[in-house]
């Protein structure tokens, strides 16, 4: 069992070189370095893909003799990887890399032109090795299902299908209701400077103590979090000047992520069991903190002297007017700008159109047109070009499908782990005296503590009880939005 | 030999990781990340050591089939470097990577109270193991000759004391005649904030054309250089308050070492002649531009301008006076701010301690003593406590025995190198138009683009037609602080 462990920590030791490697790049990385980066990147990611599919894991795997319930769990999922990943021939694995980072490289020229048939041959490419890579997989029902359990193990398409045709028929009816409101002013339509944003952003990591000792906060095109080390769990933001929206949200949302990294047990790190338990589950992390906690009444209570301090142009309104503002609900192009409520949308959007990209029922070359007509349909927007449409995100570029359900699914569990939150903590009470230990604390023991032990459809009931239900969600936007909105809904 | 040069390609791949693990743990890392990265930094260190010495590697070194001289010095010098670290047991390269980074640590902690006898124990054992991979490497001579030859391959203790001997008498001289002149006021005896400092480094590379799409400039505790990868060669700097030189000339100094990096052919990258000729060499170019061009009158007029803007309170004083400033000579404590003259005589101290270190005249325990007895005779000054002796320079904590003797030597290289140059070149009339271009062609025809093909005397020979001698330097010395300091030197 040692030796098992020892195996692993020390393939985890490249794995964060990796990261480092990659957060890097984001960040501080000279132009001229990106070609040998990724060359160095690909060798450190191809020897430790190599090292966990390799014989002497599984010898390792076979013999551990498990003393407990955590090594049992390190065996378990363990063997469930192994032998997954054992399928995959390196020469797949390095064929997909190397065309993804071909062509997230062509993506980033073609987005702002909105040239589609410039992405398209290596995204047909792409789409192929992907399904292939499903076929060796294996997989229950439908080949997406395969891709799908990569990011969130033991989910499955027809599972997700239901729970969001029930979300999306919620949402349409709450847009109907609060759409012919009047408008009214929006505060945040204002430039305000990156280094007061930034002066603000670093405020408030400090105010919800997070352990600038255990990491930093940086700036990036896309704001990430990455896990590059023990006791290093960094995050980036990005100040846009017209908007101070989105670094006060990115900050906050990545804080949710790093705070999950940095609160799982320190004697799981570099195990199978040293992660979160799923992207969807990460994301109930970075979604509880940004709108469960961020977009609260009673949270911008706790904000608002310091951020009229350091914005001293907003001294002009209400904390109960910047909170509305930061809570508007409206149909828009951009998924990552997108509010709570219509967010889900832009995500049913992409997870149907991959689903049948992976299956087999949609062609590459028809991706424009489906967009178009999910959008028309679902958002009620006409999409006026590629950029605002089906070029806006990285993930399909990247190779990443199966990957957008575990946005939503985040929202849903976030929603769902809140209400049992609630039943033990005065949720109110605690966030507006800024005492967000008491909450860390819950979250840490129900979810943090236990890594990776758990499929997620086993967390979410030991967390709440229940099995996953869009319900807690309906309950959550009806009962704030109905406050944001004076209405009913 | 195409699968030669793709073994070490593939090797350099992990020390390109290793760089930026290192990098950026002097820079941006959490706090509390250091005992981890220490771990993943052994782990990719190693790793690329035992594929250094690795079987695989001796045959294809054995097999290979050069074409040309590249090819000839690949092979020759790969295999120079092959024999030499397969002799060492891998347990001893990790003994003494980690007793070293232990005892680094400690002294970290140790230094400022300048407490010898809490690093004592472990430096008795780190010398020890240095004798220990002095005797395996094995040695003409003498074995500080082992160690020496890591840092300046073919150079032996003896020439180095020969050469240093005639420099020490050289200094002393020079000392006796400019000690008892009338001092002036330094201008550079005030406080100038950081950021003020920070603008005037960074147009200060500008100015030099230093290439910022191919490297930054970042703030560390102690300065240095680091290729982290191919076009990615990155400086640090510090910026004391109360004396800006120390930011300019470290700005200036590391500048000189990030040339010879980037300005090695790429197509020897991660090769055995992908390096500078040697620590030597290396400390050649950035002495060079630090004191020989950066500390130059006609530097000081072309910058005069941009400096006095930046830092109007500077206004007061003339070009000269400033040039006078930094070039301002005296006995003092620590080496890295001592003056380009009397800088050697702290070699030479050091020189002579670990060198009988090493061949075994001294034991550990009478360092102190020694240092106190060097610094008084050559020096003189009494040395009030270790901080300020034999504990501020980091090398021997680190295990670095053989290494300082370079930075003298650097010294030499760039005054002899310098004498060729003004051959060719209008040196005042280039610098004073900043027309920096002719004098890095220079450099990188004669120097850089050779890489590590020739050692360092037979690089000397070929740039400048003469076997190294101190002669330059104090030729060099006489010419510029005659003008100085206004008398016959």
């Amino acid at each position: 069992m040692e030796e098992l462990k020892n195996y692993y920590k020390r393939v985890a030791k490249y794995y964060s070189a990796a990261s480092l490697l990659y957060w890097d790049m984001q960040t501080y990385m000279p132009k001229d370095a990106g070609p040998y980066r990724a060359e160095v990147l690909s060798e450190i990611g191809t020897y430790a893909f190599k090292a966990m599919i390799d014989d002497a894991l599984g010898t390792l795997l076979e013999t551990a003799q498990p003393q407990n319930e955590i090594e049992e769990k390190i065996v378990s999922v363990g063997k469930k990887e192994y032998y997954k990943y054992k399928k995959v021939p390196p020469e797949l694995f390095q064929e997909i890399m190397m065309t993804s980072t071909m062509l997230e490289q062509k993506w980033e020229i073609a987005k702002p032109k909105g040239d589609f048939e410039e992405v398209r041959p290596l995204l047909e490419k792409l789409v192929e090795l992907c399904r292939k890579y499903a076929e060796i997989l294996g997989y229950e029902e439908e080949p997406y299902n395969a891709l799908l359990d990569l990011y969130e193990p033991g989910m499955k398409a027809r599972d997700v299908e239901q729970i969001f045709n029930k979300v999306k028929t919620f949402i349409l009816e709450v847009l109907k209701k609060i759409e012919n409101l009047p408008k009214t002013e929006d505060p945040f339509d204002r430039e305000i400077s990156a280094e007061k944003q930034k002066e603000f952003s670093i405020w408030l990591l400090h105010y919800l103590k997070y352990d600038f000792k255990k990491g930093r906060l940086d700036v990036s095109a896309h704001p990430f979090t990455n896990p590059i080390g023990l006791n290093d769990v960094r995050i980036t933001t990005r100040y846009i000047v017209n908007d101070m929206r989105n670094s006060i949200y990115s900050t906050i949302h990545e804080f949710g992520h790093a705070l999950y990294a940095l609160s799982i047990p320190a004697e799981f790190y570099g195990l199978p069991i040293g992660s979160s338990a799923s992207y969807g589950f990460d994301e109930s992390q970075s979604r509880f903190w940004e709108n469960i906690v961020g977009r609260s009444l009673v949270f911008w209570k706790g904000i608002y002297q310091k951020f009229v301090e350091i914005v001293p142009e907003m001294k002009e309104y209400t904390v109960e007017e910047l909170w509305r503002a930061v809570n508007r609900v409206q149909r828009s192009y951009i998924r990552t700008e997108a509010d709570e409520v219509t967010y889900n949308l832009h995500i049913i959007i992409r997870f149907e159109i991959e689903r049948a990209l992976i299956n087999g029922g949609l062609s590459v070359k028809d991706i424009p047109d489906k967009w178009a007509e999910l959008f028309k349909k679902y958002i009620g927007l006409e999409v006026p070009n590629n950029t605002l449409g089906c070029m806006q995100d990285p993930h399909w570029y990247g190779g990443n499908f199966g990957y957008f359900p575990t946005y939503a699914l985040g929202n849903l569990y976030a929603a769902q782990i809140f209400e049992k939150l609630k039943e033990e903590i005065d949720f109110e009470d605690v966030v507006s005296k800024g005492e967000f230990d008491v909450i860390k604390d819950f979250l840490r023991e129900k979810i943090h503590s236990k890594g990776k032990m758990y499929e997620p459809a086993e967390l979410i009931k030991m967390v709440t009880g229940k099995p996953l239900s869009y319900e807690p969600f309906v309950r959550y936007v009806k009962e704030k939005y109905s406050k944001v909105y004076g209405i009913e809904i």
